[in-house]
């Protein structure tokens, strides 16, 4: 293997650059960390630099029977980022594929390569004046727009589900061909408009899966609106969250809120304005249900927090307000927040921040607003990122039981040793499926001495994700041990429970599909047609896991 | 053949029951007929009763390598119908398969086999009480949810999107294996309610295509909103059409018209509410300008008819309402139609008829309501079809050019011998791009002799389908020539220009992949890994028509 490999490098150095393909070991293992516990070993990263390079490589991986994961950017952080199924495969890291090639203005999409970040394609649109957003995710601004897509993530606005929002494919396939999903002729004026194309609709088999690398997409861009407001509403009184999630569930429904809702719980909301209050463990692991009480009576937050955008004409705007204020009144007090708002929020924030050393002067300002400084503080970040703006703050939680700095910005929790992992389950959006998640789960995390910490994200009208976090210290070996253990257990008690994976990492591969053999030998036959020799992730999201020559060892 | 077939016919009846397989010539004739001119003769027609007959016939198919062509109802009139590519397959109807095995209410969705209709789902909804809706078509009530579903057809509601709102399928695969989409825990809570499931998205490969047989499928369903109103907009000055196109796009990507929108050509609306006017002709085959103007001054319509539904509460309603006259009333004037007008509408029209044989009152009428008598009937048929009310009224303008009576009810053009054909080009919803289509059209369609009739819908806030229609009399053979060839010349064109297929006939399936030969390819591939003996109806869109064992002869 090892001279079979060395043989691939040299081809791949000629064929893409020698700067451009990465062997040594410890530079593999820094281009390929994650914030997981999960450790796999690229046997060697590559950077090609266009879809030609894209086929090129896989060329000479074909020669060699050698294994391939395509990253856009590798920020996939809590799922496994940059990192293979099995050891041995090469990386493919597609950060220079990153040409931002069309902004079509009039029909509101614009066509970009993977490697084009939130950052860059919201800074075009900004610095070029078009009246353009695009849904950004709260991760990091260096994350790629069409990994995140394909991964399904969702963000904030109307135009939230990425992967419904990316119309029309390039896509490099094992053996080095170029396809363009959508069919019809090749000079399609419609291959960005209109998603389902001509013939059969093929993009979902490169969405958590493995059919292709994806080297072009376009993405439909939500023109600016008149008018936007965010709306904030604390639910103070645990007991009633599930009659909150009906009461969200008819709002979406009936088209009142077509923009994704978070529900965020107090520790989550925690994790984003502070480090872990280690000092209310009173010898515990996790908190108890009074140390929880007492941090959010601080931080002056409640149990759940609802979060969402409103979009549209002012009037359309101001009946969405009616619509959810009289929907949520009854859950608490529902706060409106637009531009105007929103500086005169910073303006006092700013003040406050300054009276920190006066006495009496922070605790007036606590309790004339309701909040703390560390709350306040927090709005003028989550703000932006409803508008499609992304900001580096959100996805400073991942740091929450990290012993070190939490830095402001260049935010990389993965190069900074944070540890966190993801378990998402999907759930129907009902308050009866949601309470028997959460009396699930809770018992389980508790069992493994971890808080149970989550936010319920709308990814439609009809369902929710429970996105999990699991906060360890990667420093403590033996709670990266419990986390492991919890991370086994609540994914397989949520499946047992009928409540499936929104996605996955790495590390549950080779179980996502257990459930389901008829569909997985189906798709391993299909992948076996055009990939027969395993080459693209095999293994990913199950598919090929059992596919012969896979590289998988 | 004929022995094998014979072989065949027996095992399906012992499989399926004697009365489900059909092999006399004029049976087979009868229940295989379309409206369009194309002729493809199956072997047997066979009507299984469940996913497991359809699973044995599959069987016995492929033990006599006997192509199999699937249809849910066989109402795809004037594309085919249940018609296969090729002569000699078994026809497969599923519409014994007709249970409709869950509707939930809470979550807004139902869970249908092929063979439910639009009457038949709608009628279910309406008599248990349940105040959701089923998007519908307005073909005829008898057609199938699924099988329009499948073919990616529009409806007029925010459901408009038949593809867009199925959510969860099971399958019959070629060799009789059952599978079920989305992945996931077998008892998944989530299989109707998220559409993108764990793991790779392939419900598209059953979509204009043959990957498998659809035996069920979720649908989402929408609440009964509190409020609707269609709007109506004539645009009585046509070169003002491209403009107007640019106005709905605003509307549309700004949310403000979330539904499907008809521009609909004064041809297509005539054809709706009377027969051709062949003493217009002045001795040609087709209306020219000034016969054309004349006959919409006497029907009173306007060259182009603008309709769309609007759906919400009442504050809502009240918003669109201001904005949709906002944008369109420099095209004409936009009225407004509730159930409450829809009423007064109705009674109006009755007494209207009553006045036919009195000297002046019918014109007076006329001239008051700025309508014609024929007109103002049309809109009670139209108005409960976008609320999900599917209607037989419609549906009649294919015997347009038929020499003998059109049925008010029991409306079925092929048993008629109604005559017309579908060409369904999709366009960037730009005034610029539907103004270069038009240009492009219309010469052919009078080089072959034919009036230009069609409409414009709208399929997202990005994309247009021109739907336009070829109307012949099936007894004038020489008109049925030249139907054929403008059919294949309009195509062509359409295709050359960059306008691809929205849809298509048995008669291009051979043609449709032309100009994307990779992705033919790939798509013939994996269908071979998955459909070894090419059975599954063999060259639909194209997908299987280079494989071996096709049954394509």
């Amino acid at each position: 293997m090892e001279e079979h490999l060395s043989d691939a490098v040299s081809e791949l150095r000629q064929a893409i650059g020698e700067v451009n393909v990465i062997d040594a070991a410890a530079e593999i293992a820094r281009r390929t960390r994650d914030i997981s516990l999960w450790n796999r070993r690229g046997a060697a990263v590559v950077y090609p630099g266009s879809a030609q390079e894209v086929a090129r490589v896989m060329q000479i991986a074909s020669r060699h029977r050698l294994a391939v994961w395509p990253f856009s950017m590798g920020k996939n952080w809590g799922y496994g980022a940059t990192m293979p199924y099995r050891d041995g495969a090469l990386i493919m890291v597609l950060e220079r594929l990153n040409r931002i090639i069309e902004v079509n203005q009039e029909l509101a999409y614009a066509v970009i390569e993977p490697g084009v970040t939130q950052k860059q394609l919201n800074d075009h649109l900004k610095s070029a004046n078009i009246p353009l957003w695009v849904d950004c995710t709260d991760s990091t601004p260096q994350g790629s727009i069409i990994g995140n897509a394909l991964e399904r993530g969702v963000g904030y606005t109307r135009y939230w589900d990425h992967f419904g929002h990316l119309c029309g494919l390039e896509v490099v396939l094992a053996g080095g061909e170029i396809i363009r999903t959508g069919g019809g002729p090749a000079n399609s004026l419609t291959w960005n408009t209109y998603k389902w194309g001509t013939g059969p609709y093929i993009d979902g088999l490169f969405s958590q899966a493995n059919f292709g690398i994806v080297t072009k997409a376009g993405i439909w861009l939500m023109p600016e609106p008149q008018a936007f407001n965010c709306f904030i509403c604390e639910l103070h009184d645990e007991t009633r969250l599930s009659p909150l999630v009906d009461a969200l569930r008819r709002l979406a429904l009936d088209g009142i809120l077509p923009a994704n809702v978070h529900i965020v719980s107090d520790l989550l909301f925690t994790a984003q304005i502070m480090p872990y209050p280690y000092n209310l463990l009173e010898g515990g692991t996790y908190l108890s249900a009074d140390a929880r009480s007492k941090l959010r009576d601080r931080l002056r937050i409640a149990p759940w927090t609802v979060t969402g955008g409103l979009y549209g004409t002012r009037v359309q705007v101001r009946a969405m307000r009616r619509a959810v204020s009289a929907a949520l009144r009854a859950f608490g007090n529902v706060r409106f927040i637009d531009d105007r708002k929103l500086r005169f929020l910073d303006r006092m924030t700013a003040i406050w921040n300054r009276t920190r050393n006066f006495p009496l002067l922070p605790d007036l300002f606590a309790r004339l607003s309701n909040s703390s400084l560390e709350k306040a503080q927090a709005i003028p970040h989550v703000y932006p990122i409803l508008k499609g703006i992304p900001g580096e703050y959100i996805v400073r939680f991942a740091y929450f039981k990290s012993r070190g700095p939490r830095p402001v910005s260049d935010v990389d929790p993965a190069r900074d040793g944070a540890g966190m992992l993801w378990v998402a389950a999907l759930s129907p959006l009902t308050g009866k499926h949601t309470g028997r998640l959460l009396e699930l789960c809770e018992p389980i995390f508790h069992k493994h001495g971890f808080d149970l910490s989550l936010a319920f994200l709308m990814v439609n009208a009809r369902s929710v994700m429970a996105l999990m976090q699991i906060f360890f210290d990667k420093e403590n070996a033996a709670e990266g041990q419990r986390a492991l253990a919890l991370y086994d257990e609540v994914i397989h008690a949520t499946a047992k429970a009928g409540f499936p994976q929104y996605r996955t990492s790495v590390a549950f591969s080779d179980r996502i599909m257990e459930e389901a053999p008829e569909l997985q030998r189906t798709l391993d036959a299909m992948r076996r047609a055009i990939d027969p020799y395993n080459l693209i992730a095999p293994g990913r999201y199950g598919v090929g896991l059992n596919n012969e020559n896979s590289g998988i060892r």
